[in-house]
């Protein structure tokens, strides 16, 4: 906020009078529009806690103190933020959908609409808004390009769930540019729809688009494009790979960004959304190494972004914000008290995803298999070494790793307590026995919706590490955005998510929208 | 961020001059340091979750839809804001003594240092450098006035636990206001000092102070007065009572608040912490209905200034900050999903102190006393229905109160399940076998160091409406600093604790600090 008035008495009058000219001057572009390039992040499931236990978990990456402010992330340095509101038209606790939809189309709607309002009326995006102004469009996602927050900027639907449908509006959405995991059901399979269903591929390329599933055709696309990109190894639930489980060489969501200001970059200027979905998914799992590491991925998209906008200073604008915050994640765990060790989380090998696989391929092979079996397991994958595999692996200790103290900052592996262990052995027992957890009783307050026994293992190494959570599901909690570049005075304060679109349409000088057909 | 720079091209080399000498012109108070009336509120333990709490169960108080925006707390709005790091110098999370030292001196230290820096050596506080300079300073909290917070700005202790020796700093400070709860050790039995202890009091008095502790001396209080103000009526350490316990009448922090204004107005200007220090303690002990009073209490004291700052809205700033964030927050909890019922909270009748000191009596009456005894009691306060008290009050049931149903909002009683009656039974059983609580194991994850029965009852009653919490102690998330008024535009970002004393400095136009004696 600048400050018009005065204190001083020399030449207030004059001083007033000047002051309020160039108020009037600095407040003239917001009016106009001027933003050529304008790049929203977002990250699914992200508020403060999660921001901070990556900048710590940053610091101790690179070597440096434990310490805050000693590692930042790209984005917490940019000059604006804002605190910001994200409740869904029923609920304090949003889904992605509503907030997507709040976001990208500036209306409140119920959890599970995608692009209409709460009636379920169609409303149109920011982002339709700057393509029919004759600006491409740019959507990128680390999961499903169906998914509820990209299907936001560019579908119309009651029900995220609609897949097929949402399929088919990308297809015919006249954006530019697409990138990120693939389609959940291409074929229509859950769709009511009647008659002959036309394959979602197949309606993108008839739109005109190229469908690039492979590295040569992506490292061949260039300026003018019109193209969807789905790289050639995913995850579950047609995602990109968490970057913890990513392989050398696997195309990241900062190369979809790059590309995506490649194709995009025209005259006429671009909108980009890219997300980062499934921080989320790790927080849905409580399992916070996973965070961190999809937190630094984003980070490294959200630097291909500076790098140009640094050629482009005063016509690019960059936004990131959370859409809600999952997990009621906090740097701060009952027993851990006033310590946190965060280095702890450096020995997960993987995601809890990539660790349920191998333990239900374990399973399915050994369904009268013992805790102690799989004791080896979870110490070769979190580090985690209790009694049995204590036992088992006299060499490791007889070799004095000196690495059972959690106060020492060691990685390699960590004792855990018998009543720990009791945790564990319950939680695998379950695992072992039940297959659809009950998801109504005391049960889900221990598992949620996950596998027993890996959730029980993410708890543990994320206490141990001084994280805990207090849901499996989002929470209410405020998320923080982040602004830099051309305008982003604009997005200071604190605010709700649906004025976020309000101020893309001021910065972005789009005439007041019309309604959907 | 002032933009210096256009894009248009008419007029552009003019339209650069005149908005860099507007920029220049505008940068220049902050030098020179204009803020006359400068108002510090450390709210104790507040981060974004207390605060969204605080404000979603205020829009239900206030009879509105439950939707955050549909109130807001007086400071949230407020144009500046910023997220603000809190570690210390020896953890990622802090206590109050190292948040307090880092705020009032710019200085990191260990965790129980008071106005010292990481080696024990005294540093000045901006507080005493204020004094110096010739403005008046008064200091005001809801907890003892030697608690470390408070202490932070006039006292340089290498223990928070030294309150005999702080109390002798206040007596010696040359400030001019303190109002708030007694003194811990105002005899120094405590102490280590050798020979005559002074009791605190006779020192106060011997420094000028008036010692106030009576309503009819407060009323009197005014211009020029210097005085220490104690209410009448205490709760537990010397603290004042928290707003959900407090009789009609009692002084309250807006009028401890409102009087420092009121004597320390002077044609020099005047620097006041106001520290809301008990929303810290309840936040300890898990409950959240006691700490969204508090910072309903906290917003009283903040219209009070407000309304000041009104009259002198170029000389007044004012701040809002958390020294830390405690209990690991949030507003979502696993068992109740997506949805919150935060009206829920309104049953709670009292704090968790109020609960506990009733229930230590009825245990010393009933040493032998069961859980059905015990029952009626957890209605009565909680409006929590266990299987017993249903039984025991079949008029109320056939009443048909229609209040069983947490979707309701209504707020009269809630039957609980039977798992969580189980814990509530396992907790009460612990409270009425052991006195000194395990605080190393299980036990302590479950009740941390408070009575079991306690905190089992307000931790069922939080997640009943959707609040959860992570642990007992403070954590690393950083906390929300919100600013208006004059120069309050230098208060906006992302930076730490320490920070805060430079901007302070700045504001106020202090010379470099010089070394303590």
């Amino acid at each position: 906020m600048v400050t018009c008035s005065r204190h001083t008495k020399t030449g207030f009058a004059v001083r007033m009078l000047l002051a309020l000219a160039i108020c009037l001057f600095l407040a003239q572009p917001a009016r106009a529009g001027k933003a050529k390039y304008v790049f929203l992040f977002i990250v699914d499931g992200m508020s403060m806690s999660q921001i901070y236990v990556a900048e710590s978990y940053k610091a101790i990456l690179e070597g440096k103190e434990v310490r805050p402010g000693a590692a930042r992330l790209a984005f917490t340095h940019f000059p604006h933020q804002a605190m910001t509101t994200t409740y869904s038209s029923e609920s304090l606790v949003t889904d992605s959908a509503a907030a997507g939809t709040a976001i990208a189309t500036g209306t409140k709607t119920y959890n599970a609409g995608v692009g209409v309002d709460a009636d379920g009326k169609p409303v149109p995006s920011v982002a339709e808004m700057a393509r029919d102004k004759g600006m491409k469009v740019g959507i990128v996602t680390s999961v499903s390009l169906d998914h509820a927050t990209p299907a936001a900027f560019y579908a119309h639907q009651k029900s995220r769930k609609n897949h097929y449908e949402i399929g088919l509006e990308l297809a015919a959405s006249n954006f530019h540019y697409f990138a990120g995991g693939g389609f959940v059901d291409p074929e229509g399979k859950q769709s009511r729809r009647k008659g002959r269903k036309e394959h979602v591929l197949d309606a993108i390329r008839s739109a005109g688009y190229s469908y690039v599933n492979d590295k040569a055709s992506f490292a061949a696309l260039g300026a003018g494009a019109r193209a969807v990109v789905v790289p050639p190894r995913l995850q579950d639930e047609q995602s990109m790979f968490y970057a913890i489980d990513a392989a050398a060489g696997d195309i990241s969501l900062a190369d979809l960004t790059a590309k995506g200001i490649e194709v995009l970059d025209n005259p006429n200027g671009f909108f980009m959304m890219v997300e980062s979905g499934k921080v989320d998914w790790a927080c849905h799992a409580n399992d916070a190494a996973t965070v961190v590491n999809d937190l630094l991925a984003l980070e490294a998209a959200v630097e291909r972004v500076l790098g140009f906008a640094a050629k482009h200073p005063e016509e690019t604008l960059i936004v990131v914000t959370g859409d809600h915050e999952t997990g009621g994640m906090a740097l701060g765990f009952a027993g851990t008290r006033y310590s946190t060790y965060l280095q702890q989380l450096a020995r997960q090998k993987g995601s809890h995803s990539a660790f349920n696989k191998m333990f239900t391929a374990w399973r399915k092979a050994n369904p009268h298999g013992t805790f102690e079996q799989v004791a080896p397991m979870i110490d070769d994958f979190f580090g985690l070494r209790v009694s049995a595999s204590r036992e088992s692996a006299n060499a490791d200790t007889a070799a004095g790793t000196g690495a059972e103290s959690g106060n020492t900052g060691s990685v390699t592996t960590q004792s855990i307590q018998p009543f720990e262990e009791e945790a564990l052995r319950v939680a695998f027992a379950r695992s072992m026995s039940v297959q659809d957890a009950d998801t109504k009783g005391p049960d889900y307050l221990l598992y949620g919706w996950h596998e027993p026994f890996t959730v029980a293992l993410t708890h543990l190494l994320n206490k141990m590490a001084g994280v805990s959570w207090t849901s499996y599901s989002h929470t209410g909690v405020p998320v923080l955005t982040f602004a830099t570049g051309v305008e982003s005075s604009l997005f200071q304060g604190y605010y709700d998510n649906t004025d976020l679109f309000t101020k893309f349409v001021a910065v972005l000088g789009l005439p007041p929208r019309k309604a959907l057909n």
